[in-house]
């Protein structure tokens, strides 16, 4: 089964105790996207620049990532710079241009309109409902976020995630959204806004999800997935964005939405998430085999099952 | 097979937004021995003053303690008194009185001399390497520290911790004492050092344990354990000693150290500092049953795996 992100695509200056690249082809569509394409089909909707060159459309097309819903406008592509500190939690921001992406309203491609499997990425969450309203006929809609949107439009996120199955977002994102500092309360808190399930991830303790009483098959309890612990975070961008690409990418794969479905997902989300920060952007994305990932989803079992 | 555990027993003030408890029965020693008697026989080496009475003798006898190694000094019990906020992991200091514990020199009864499995729990790194010392029989030992002998005593625990199985510490202190931001980075400092194998502690996101390549039959890579989210952390006093408790109570009942025998370890590590901090000071690890342990270890069986 297909899926569709709809998220940025950009240009960033990256820098780390472990390097720097400039102009390096990331946003939210574009790891997400990559990650996905080594489960299923993917199509994306975003908007870049004249600086958007082929280059950059050869990415997307050597992994098979259908890109017709790229638009391409007058101007220049959404544009980061950041320096991480060797604890990878904290980064500087040394400049954020939004150029094209400012003015972004998702369309959605004839060829798009089957989707079963959606992605709402880090976008302005009235966008998000927007493209949720345009594909009534998808089975299952995932959707991430940003301090940003928590912070300043926290209404129009509660009414976003009211509508969507699965909500994927980071330990400090569901406090600040949830206004408590127990994660198990704020998750709590978020599933009464809506959303069948939540992912919190916890960065290099894994991730946990939750699911609504009942939802999915699933029990009265949360389930948990490990992350692999390394000994260089080379580059944290994009890591949720590539958690999402497994996670959902695989479930998209599956053509059904099980318990069993839901961890094996958990699992190789925390395995696409960790490849992705080992690398400078994601360049780690590129070059993985199917192989790698299976083995490393097999670590993953023996790093958390007792027999 | 008896376990012997040498820590302190204290009479603590404990305040957090759930309630507050005054003289109550606690330290190193008495949460271990409470939460390993659920697997084992467990025999104590502690000091405590004049105001530890039969009430307090009880509660260790009505759980199979032999408490043969508890001197009775003239003075007062060693004390703490301590207030924690809605986040359990801010703690703030009340008073600290040490008391009879300030002049501990551990004595090893002569019917404790055969114990094959040790804990030395959070005391002087000295005294740990000198009781370690006087039970050269001994098969398996594992040791707990406190920020405080990190930064006053790195040498002597350094010390320490070279003639020992396991070690058992937090994130933070692992940190603290490799004096590196990387969690993997510290634990292979750690294992340098000497032990076998490192317990780091991750609080509510469970515990990884660390081993030096093929020691105890294990591969390359870590096992982690989860924890079950809590909507209310009442009181997080001796979570730490409740989990080393259910890790080594749980080994040395099992009479051999293997592979599987770790995994299983770590599961009741975690569970038991779990329901540790459900309940104030040692409340909760009063009134369990095996049962109660068994069903919530099941529990993290259904949390982590994929079957």
């Amino acid at each position: 089964m297909a899926i569709l992100v709809v998220g940025s695509v950009a240009l960033d200056d990256i820098q780390s105790p472990y390097g720097k690249v400039r102009a390096s082809l990331g946003g939210s569509a574009t790891f997400f996207a990559l990650s996905a394409s080594y489960f299923t089909q993917v199509r994306v909707i975003a908007v870049v620049g004249e600086d958007f060159g082929k280059q950059h459309e050869d990415v997307f097309r050597k992994h098979g990532i259908d890109i017709t819903g790229i638009e391409h406008a007058a101007g220049k592509t959404f544009h980061w710079s950041g320096e991480y500190g060797e604890n990878p939690n904290d980064c500087k921001m040394h400049d954020l241009q939004m150029n094209v992406f400012e003015k972004f309203q998702p369309k959605i491609p004839a060829g798009y309109r089957d989707s079963e499997y959606i992605f709402l990425g880090n976008i302005n969450p009235e966008l998000q409902s927007e493209v949720r309203k345009q594909m009534r006929g998808a089975k299952f809609v995932g959707l991430d976020t940003h301090p940003f949107w928590i912070e300043t439009t926290p209404q129009q996120l509660a009414q976003a995630i009211g509508d969507i199955d699965i909500m994927i977002i980071n330990d400090g994102e569901a406090r600040q959204f949830a206004k408590d500092n127990n994660l198990l309360r704020s998750a709590n808190k978020i599933l009464a806004l809506g959303p069948k399930a939540l992912v919190i991830k916890h960065g290099e303790y894994g991730a946990t999800i939750f699911f609504q009483k009942g939802a999915f098959g699933f029990g009265g309890h949360p389930f948990r997935a490990p992350a692999l612990p390394l000994d260089e975070v080379r580059d944290p961008t994009g890591a949720g964005d590539a958690f999402a690409g497994g996670f959902l990418g695989y479930i998209a794969s599956q053509g059904k939405v099980t318990a069993d479905v839901f961890k094996r997902a958990m699992f190789y989300g925390g395995v696409m998430g960790g490849f992705a920060v080992e690398r400078f952007g994601t360049e780690r994305l590129l070059t993985l085999t199917r192989q790698e990932i299976d083995a490393r989803f097999q670590l993953f079992r023996e790093m958390t099952h007792l027999e």
